[in-house]
């Protein structure tokens, strides 16, 4: 009979692709590297302020922080982004310096409308720098408290489509809006995205890279359920908390056999932590793989100094290299000593230069890998059940206090 | 028989104990709260300059750096305190502002005295600014390398104990002498690391506490796999970097049966961290424990406003409270949600106040926790064989280039 199989046979790669492809009409943000960006342009051009506040926590801001730090070093743009995103008491001190700063704008970012953080975090800066329609902007889906918010005080609205979940929402307005401001090239981060798209439905190269991936990662989930990204630059650092979220928040799922899914996500950065948590990979239980991810080419020319004042180290064959070299280096390193060990999986992805459209790519990349993984482990990748039962014992507990 | 026993029988809290004891004598950090210290405050208080480098990797700075991240905000040290433990070429490029600086000290720390990372920052550094004995300070063990260039240079040496690894050298002059010099009360934190140290050879509170803790995590490490911290203020951020090294490379190893053990470590913040990794842990597959960290009393007295412009919100229960009140809360309503699910090991640590006997306390209490496990799964917690492994792979490679 053509369905009968074992009940404990993997799907089909085929069968995966099929289901992404039917998901298309119902998840939101497979379409967003199609969409028009003009409105979102013209309103970003007439932004005047230098100073750009994002206040939005988790989905709604770690996107476009990780394309920001990936960016940042290398363009030069000519505003700042920061992101205001705890409440935690000594960072909202930090705060006062605002000062009503007529050079800040402010973009309010809430799926929901009403998330604790940044509403908390919104009424304390409304108290410093006073929020007006010429220094703010909100972000959330229609109907919500936040809209409503900003239709009683005029302040320009942009709407989320609902079925566009915070950590698939970085190429929709949540993450085009603020990066567009600071002068980011967001139609060449839509390219990026959608060529891997195009080539993953397609069946082409992504396709492989990808279903193969998520395959291995399902089939081996109950002995490497730690999967590691070992970043070897600074640039990483917030695509590696982009990772840790998406992973996190999208796999650790109950299915729908009722049983409980989840792979955990790691982020290590290179070379320091080599001095931390490379013991653990190299000697400790193979429990984990890892993805390593470098530079190829930083435009920088720091050297290590050649100088005969420190001959008494044994180190002079690392005179006169880049620092970008040595780091590269650091990374082979790590990974010819991961290979050696031979039952560790590891694979790395290097970029060749750091610009809008490879970060789109790598996002976009590992959205779908996502997409593909939870696909195989019948789970709802888009969905958050456990976070909303903190949120209701919080509200809960501050109610009856 | 006194020594019959099954092979797979984990031995007995009283063994554990009297193995950490008999080790006091060959591993150093056991002694470090009972050592003089007055040749180091000596020497802090005669460095006049206002900011101090510290240069070292690893176990050189993360000790120190958690303690200064916790203490920082309350207390208003006179100095500042930087970490150069990168070669990444975008932090060693804003050395450059150091611009032959009058007012900079470097502490250069290496425990074996030719690591890469120490050494190359220090040679980019000394092009910047010339270093002499005025203006840095060597740590390292007798006879090492940067020993040698120590002598050769005139610059001030202090010598670390051979037996004194570096993650469990925070309270010797590693740690010490760098806090020392910006005003920390270092007398203060090895009253609170001692107070431990002698309530656990006691046998009294912290004995207890410790050894079920260990016991916990050995007996059903096959199970809960990944020890995270949750930590409730970003006061811990550095801390929490601090147990990720302590963990992950005092516990990855081959023990003296040769099998694979390991506990993975894992660091999180909240309540940012809510919005990313919570999802896992409460829907996720149950290979987790978890341990909450909040701080009582913070001197803080931010609040969230109470404005009718945000009446719109249905938040109006959080008006009034002060920003301090509102992560605690948050701590409480995620211990809440992970007790709810019942099969979830959790424990919640309070620190009453930011001082230096607390944080004192909470870092020697992991690492006789440590110590604790991997005298119950028989591996050395002192050494790191698997790093030296990528060290000289590294070596090779550049040689070889």
């Amino acid at each position: 009979m053509k369905y009968e199989r074992n009940f404990y046979q993997i799907r089909q790669n085929k069968e995966i692709l099929e289901e992404l492809r039917s998901e298309s009409d119902s998840i939101g943000y497979y379409s967003l590297p199609f969409k028009e960006t003009s409105e979102i342009k013209n309103y970003a051009k007439n932004v005047k302020q230098k100073q750009i506040y994002l206040i939005g926590i988790g989905g709604s801001s770690l996107g476009s922080r990780a394309i920001y730090t990936f960016l940042r070093s290398s363009l030069n743009f000519k505003k700042n982004l920061y992101f205001l995103d705890t409440i935690d008491p000594l960072k909202i001190n930090s705060l006062i310096k605002l000062n009503n700063s007529i050079d800040a704008h402010f973009v309010v970012i809430s799926k929901s409308g009403d998330t604790i953080e940044p509403i908390s975090i919104l009424k304390y800066v409304d108290s410093v720098v006073s929020i007006n329609h010429l220094n703010c902007t909100v972000i959330s889906e229609e109907d919500s408290p936040l809209h409503r918010f900003a239709k009683v005080n005029s302040l320009r609205f942009f709407s989320l489509e609902k079925n566009v979940g915070g950590r698939f929402s970085v190429f929709s307005v949540v993450g085009l809006l603020p990066l567009a401001i600071i002068g980011v090239d967001i139609d060449k981060l839509l390219l990026g995205a959608k060529e891997v798209h195009e080539s993953f439905f397609r069946e082409d190269y992504y396709y492989d890279l990808i279903i193969n991936k998520a395959r291995f990662l399902v089939e081996n989930k109950g002995r490497f359920n730690n999967n590691i990204i070992f970043s070897y630059s600074s640039v990483f650092k917030d695509f590696n908390k982009w990772y840790v979220q998406l992973w996190a928040e999208s796999l650790g799922k109950i299915n729908k056999n009722g049983t409980r899914q989840g792979l955990t996500p790691i982020s290590l950065l290179g070379p320091d932590d080599q001095h931390s948590f490379l013991q653990l990979i190299i000697d400790g239980v193979r429990d984990k793989t890892v993805t390593i991810f470098k530079i190829e080419n930083l435009r920088d020319s720091s050297r290590v100094p050649d100088n005969s004042k420190f001959d008494i180290f044994d180190s002079n064959f690392i005179n006169n290299r880049s620092f970008n070299d040595l780091i590269n280096f650091q990374a082979d390193a790590t990974y010819k000593a991961i290979l050696e060990q031979k039952d560790i999986p590891c694979d790395i992805i290097t970029i060749s230069t750091i610009d809008e459209k490879n970060i789109g790519r790598l996002i976009y990349r590992f959205q779908l890998l996502v997409s593909a993984i939870s696909s195989f482990m019948q789970i709802n990748a888009y969905d958050q059940p456990g976070v909303e039962l903190g949120k209701k014992i919080l509200r809960d507990l501050l109610k009856d206090d």
